[in-house]
């Protein structure tokens, strides 16, 4: 399964029809404040900038409009898998920008600024040398302006500039993708910051043309940090604080949009089994802070740094930094039954702020390597 | 030398016998409570956390009957040998928990979770395919539970799930290394966080069959930030804090467990002559930073990132991070007669916070690659 | 182009000669108390802290003495070309300590430390196994002693002992470049990290013999965080505020010391045109921050990590750390038209701290790579 011709809006969330008024004509609208500013021009977001029409703080409130919904954390597995095609080939993706409530924790509502409904944002999966026809669609009940810049491009904002729309608007641009490697795409209005803290980010796999090795299983996973004005674990609505983003200490440090979102005390655990191999797909959105991922009870068997799947792995490595802006690419062996708790070693981030998943291995216990008994 | 059959418990903390119940009885006494939960139980340490008795910053304090200590700074050369044998061997380590009071500079007491007394603790040295019978010794006089996380090895929570004791109690575990580097090993019950953050890190590491290349000094330094309620440098008793750990604003950030501890203004710097060459192994036990490890007035030779000594090095790297939760491993030259300082380059870590090591290189002056006469 | 026997002294500031006594002299008047220290001694900059006369606050106050300048900001393209010779040299550099005013954005005041007036500091290249006659010069309208630390300079302080000298005075040192790399250079007093904070580093690029590869372009940027007494974008003067460094928590972060200084807000954008390539370098002197360096809608084709520009590069990285008291080489492509932005990815940085720079690509646009039409 790829992408290809796929609406990747999911099925919780039904938005009325986006298809107003095109990007084009909005901007024509606007009068073409973006290209008349000559140099300032060059300030690609500039623009945007101006048409934010609440403050930061506002734009995190929840209102009676806002919908609920009872997840937003992605499923791992649920991504589009390896490419055995050696042949290019023209995708149409769809990034539906989706402004939503959903717990981060039992009690704990906060507002979530979403693609397509989930955290991270749907994987995208092409071969270097396709191209892709994206459509960026803001729902007409959000609140603010979206938009959308992938590492993946070569082009001002990574697509960022040509995607700008409001509330009710689509946009459309075409890339190709010529360089190989796992990139995030996040949004990247003026607050994007705010934007990605909430939830605006997601990765895009660009294949190297010879494919990627063959494993057992595939996992996608996102971390991105949220700002509040209350404390982890306070009942009640969380609102969005920029005071603490400005100081990068966020409240919550979270694996796929929720606390321990992936382990049996919220949405279950990932299994494997004995001796399978798997291959970890991250991506930090940030804004601010580097995830120190690690696998407790395991190790990185491969890792390619930054995403550069192309480049030779380093091997056996314990604990990779990926940066607010960057993906990491792992593989890992799985020689013995156990519970793997994937984490963010800046431990108070675990242990204070919510940031873990689990990966159960079953199988029969292996005394020779691990002797508990 | 190597650990074979060595206990590592230090000398200046004469500890009552530790031989109670075992863990599996301690476990059996608890009802079982680990292994009733069902799904739960793949959080692993969940019921460990029900087993704290006291807050976060009550575990933190110093009481009467908390050992006072003179010294826990590690000394950097009181490791285990580079490994010449090239056959397996299965290795007896013993790891006390012991809390202890020392001072972090003078006339500032802190209350210090430790490995055999020592911060790091005792580094462990073995080959690629050996194996390890680990007891982990909880001390009556501790004040709360405490377990062992190796990064070397596969396994839930690294043996954390399995050594996990209360004060009086010990627990056994066998593990083989099964891949090369060098690794973190660290406290990782429900407040490893505070715990490491106290001194509860060492580090192993598993030699690749081949062995290491040979040089004339070998030295060991382990990092970790202190959180409490005082400035920096200010008289009397510094007790945690746990809103600074949250914050990631630590008051110090430590070389071996004392301000300035391996200098001549505490315990003494290094020395070594000139032209020589030395290993120096670096373990970041956080709990939360990066140290940006640089040698002042010289630098890395080689560097292993992440500690992947199997891996090819990466040559004349100036400032390295070790991560919190990883280890670096560097080999350096010594061409002219100097004092080097080793810091954190986050600047205000060493400037303000009391991270520094000295290596004092012996010889006659060069004035062709360095004349300040 | 190179720096052999160029005063790098800027032109908009004229200090009045510095050429009063040496500092071997003024060491000698201060009783050599660096020297009588004994064991203390090795710790190179003690006897430096007890010279400093002033609070940390105090040095960073604006008097009416400070010299008002209308920019800081280095101009990227203002380098010493590459090198093509084949044989040694010895250079003549001298680096003036310049403590001035300039403003960080319209309206906002504030005290730098520069080198030669400019942020960074000028860029010196040499080619490894040349020499260096280095001389500092500390204005006499200064405040504050200063010195210089190479971190390409095997010595102690990497120089910065025996360049410790007070305003009016100047040292000298010579040193040979033994090992290739881009390497940060920085004052290195006690009071290090709030003179870098305020702008006194800068890079040296030791070339390897066969020097570099060749590339259409050059820039050169450098990264350092603010610690002020009010908000970001507060007018006024900004006064330096240690509690703030202490929590590595900035007002702004800059590239080439002003808030969008490289970009047509400020100093203007800098151009290339398609299809042609250029190399960057980047210094970060931090203190204490971290640079996630991306080129937004960019990649960097090749990333010699730590400025390690002997090692075999890795391609198409998008985010990569450059640590505090690092520096990182990079290649860039520019297939289509469009304008670059160059930030750090923990995206606070760049959203509310100042940290921008744009590179403009010329050209006809490509549409089967990047389609905005």
């Amino acid at each position: 399964m790829d992408t290809d011709k796929e609406d990747l809006t999911d099925k919780p969330l039904k938005g009325k029809s986006t298809n107003g008024l095109s990007r084009k004509e909005f901007m024509k609208n606007m009068g073409g404040a973006m290209l008349s500013g000559g140099m300032l021009a060059s300030l690609p977001f500039s623009d945007a900038e101006a048409k934010e029409t609440t403050s930061e703080n506002n734009a995190g409130l929840i209102t009676p409009n806002t919908p609920r919904v009872d997840r937003v954390a992605a499923d791992p597995t649920d991504i589009p898998g390896p490419i055995s095609r050696r042949t290019p080939k023209t995708h149409e993706v769809t990034l539906v920008a989706k402004e939503v409530v959903a717990e981060i924790e039992d009690g704990v509502q906060f507002k979530h600024m979403t693609w397509n409904g989930q955290v991270p944002g749907p994987m995208i999966r092409v071969r270097q040398g396709d191209t892709v026809n994206l459509t960026v669609k803001n729902l007409s009940e959000n609140t603010t302006i979206h938009n959308v810049d992938f590492h993946a491009v070569y082009g001002t904002g990574g697509c960022a500039k040509a995607t700008t729309v409001p509330p009710g608007k689509d946009a459309q641009v075409s890339f190709k993708a010529t360089y190989p490697g796992a990139f995030i795409y996040h949004c990247a209005v003026p607050r994007l910051d705010m934007h990605i803290s909430s939830g605006m980010y997601g990765m895009i796999v660009v294949e190297p043309p010879e494919g990627l090795p063959e494993v057992d299983h595939e996992f996608y996973f996102g971390q991105n940090e949220v700002y509040t004005d209350k404390e982890a674990g306070e009942k009640g609505v969380h609102n969005f604080h920029k005071p603490s983003m400005i100081a990068e200490n966020p409240t919550y440090v979270l694996l796929n949009g929720a606390k321990n979102a992936i382990t049996p005390n919220r949405y279950g655990a990932l299994e494997v089994d004995r001796e399978e191999t798997a291959r970890v797909f991250m991506v930090t959105g940030g804004p601010n802070l580097t995830s120190n991922f690690h696998p407790i009870g395991n190790v990185w068997t491969k890792a390619w740094r930054e995403g550069a799947i192309h480049n030779d792995p380093e091997t056996y490595l314990q604990t990779c930094k990926v940066a607010p802006g960057s993906c990491g690419v792992f593989q890992m062996d799985f020689p013995v039954p156990e519970n793997i708790m994937l984490v963010d070693h800046a431990l108070s981030r675990y242990a204070k702020k919510g940031m873990l998943g689990i990966i159960k291995v079953n199988g029969e216990e292996q005394p020779e390597i691990f002797d508990a008994s």
